[in-house]
């Protein structure tokens, strides 16, 4: 059964400072939910089951750090417009320092859509890409709707935040490439081993000092009129052009 | 002002019954809104715009259609989080019979998501493929979350709904690719002129029936760990591939 405080407590988590104070996130679904638990880098802190899922999954490993629900009181906690057998507390995963060096790396700036950087984060690991590199205003990966948009690759690359300007300084023996709809055709480019690719805000782009930075120029070709294509979607195309 | 029975109107418009019964759709936001007044093959039938937008737009050929009202009465109706300047219904775009020989056809079979939905048609947008064939079970292509999201490609995109397995058998002459784990490689395949391509449920996949009818394979390659991509992603990387 669930107690008052445990319900104020997962509410709090759904802002990003009570996340970031505890260094915990939340994550629902019993796909989700077993894929996190199967993850070295992940510990949970809890779960909160119904008895359908408790029964289905009795390693008793958990046995201590579990709660058991009914699916009203996991519906009051959740935050899925229905809630799906189990959400757990985890705590944040962590990662070696980041090294970028003979990788390719992607760079957010200002990528506000938490779809959208769940979705980046899920095909960042389907090819490979270990790390990404968000600018500060992005949405947080740790937002519940990034965690379940990931689809569990919020455990396997490594998202950080920090300053784009001073991380392309910091880096400029790298190159550099972001989408414009002037540059080098995808289709002519050859796969590389070494690249950060830089992809901008869902309506502003990138932003116009970062841009500066960026030599390197990339253009999806396409012959009919959309006026641009979603980050995420742009992502993908350009990694399954340039990774091999 | 906004008089009770147009509240009511366009919130039934929220379901596709009434929209189909009426033939007709809303779009929301300056930029969907100037686009969609811009494509020939529209016709609104009302809009609701502020003081602001009607400033901005005082072309005089809208006078008749239109019904000027305050933020709060716009944000009553609209189906965003946060209402924006403007609201239009539309007359449901009338494209010619569809035709598909020599062209590269997108095949959706019960794409439920409708952000997913729109995303698709945008990016068929992009690449000029003209027609997305629906399953009937696929969200409406008209419900105002769908529309949103094709960022006005939804007046150059025809979406037909229909049997996908008659639909494949009357085209048997068109070659049919569906993605899956252990096909071609993307990255070894040339472009073409003329190709159905089939993507299937967000969750479950392409429907077994359907399945058995799709003899070519195509596998976007990995070398991380995620399970799956988005359809919209696989969509967009599929495209790239095969559109020059």
């Amino acid at each position: 059964m669930l107690v008052k405080s445990q319900v104020k407590y997962i509410q709090s988590l759904g802002h990003k400072k009570h996340r970031d104070e505890d260094g915990v996130f939340i994550a629902e679904g019993p796909k989700l939910i077993n894929e996190l638990l199967n993850a070295t880098q992940l510990q949970p802190v809890n779960l909160f089951a119904t008895r359908e899922w408790l029964e289905a999954n009795r390693s008793g490993i958990f046995e201590k750090e579990v709660v058991e629900v009914s699916i009203l009181e996991l519906q009051r906690i959740s935050f899925l417009t229905t809630a799906n057998q189990v959400m757990g507390i985890f705590h944040k995963p962590i990662f070696p320092e980041i090294e970028i060096k003979g990788k390719i790396t992607l760079v957010l700036d200002n990528i506000q859509d938490p779809g959208n950087l769940g979705t980046i984060v899920r095909i960042a690991d389907w090819f490979g890409v270990q790390h990404i590199v968000c600018s500060q205003d992005c949405a947080d990966v740790f937002n519940p709707k990034v965690v379940q948009a990931t689809m569990g690759s919020i455990c396997r690359v490594q998202v950080l935040y920090t300053g784009l300007q001073d991380f392309l300084s910091a880096h400029g023996d790298i190159p550099v490439y972001a989408t414009s709809l002037d540059g080098t055709h995808i289709t002519d480019m050859s796969p590389m081993e070494e690249a950060i690719l830089v992809f901008g805000n869902e309506s502003k782009g990138i932003g116009a000092e970062l841009m500066h930075m960026i030599r390197n120029k990339i253009t999806i070709p396409g012959r009919g009129e959309a006026e641009s294509l979603n980050a995420a979607v742009a992502a993908g195309i350009i990694l399954s052009h340039l990774v091999r």
